[in-house]
């Protein structure tokens, strides 16, 4: 008999995450370039240090961030990256403590105390070590009220 | 008086690109690891030196690409990111020639010929030069048919 197969967890792709050397710089790039503009315009989280602006699109949106501090660690990968780029893709999950609990069980790190923590959506969310899936930084997010 | 504020072009995030060194494997992690299992299995692009295969989302889809050929354009990035990473993003327009035409008044690089080609959903698409949006390698798609 084989291995079970685990049950869907990823929900709707909530949003891209793009690290920028400027979130108002790159506000104004997608306005000029794709007449796009920002929906919820920046603000600080500090618990993350990085401050956020997000883009929406039909059916997701692109969230930018930028470094907020000196130790950000969005400044690593803009060292790496010095124009900015992809940094995580967020999906949404049912229950994002089960979420934790099937990822440690399948061997993968959460980032940080491995808790929970509240983000740009006011709901909790982890973040998964990109080198246990495929070189990208995977957010789980709660599902946000209203989706 | 300011500039005009260009009309929105950007429909939905049709899919997110993720570059692998295997599809196989990536397809076996995110089973694995998430339950997602693949709506789209490989195939070849030829014309774009790829492999792909598709795991769907709720709201959007992964596109998961692999090197085809000594002179794929993945092996740069793959060399860059050993273990594969977010590769680029790409969005739904109404009008792909017209697409192209902004982006090059626009200033922007648009790959290749700058003509579109067809893409693994079988619609024209192009690719804009990440030096043009922040570090982000954005594809732009004709709308399939049936979105």
């Amino acid at each position: 008999m084989g291995r079970a197969v685990p049950v869907m967890m990823l929900g709707r792709l909530n949003h891209v995450g793009i690290a920028c050397v400027s979130i108002d710089e790159t506000v104004a790039m997608y306005e000029r370039m794709f007449g796009a503009v920002v929906s919820r315009a920046k603000f600080p989280l500090p618990s993350q240090r990085v401050s956020v602006a997000f883009i929406d699109v039909a059916n997701s949106q692109l969230e930018l961030i930028e470094p907020l501090g000196a130790d950000s660690p969005i400044h690593g990968f803009l060292k790496k990256n010095p124009s900015g780029g992809q940094h995580h893709v967020c999906f949404e999950v049912d229950n994002i403590v089960a979420a934790r609990d099937a990822m440690v069980a399948r061997g993968a790190t959460v980032l940080g105390t491995g808790e929970p923590r509240i983000g740009a959506h006011g709901v909790p969310v982890i973040f998964v070590h990109p080198r246990d899936t495929g070189g990208v930084l995977i957010e789980l997010m709660a599902t946000p009220e209203g989706h």
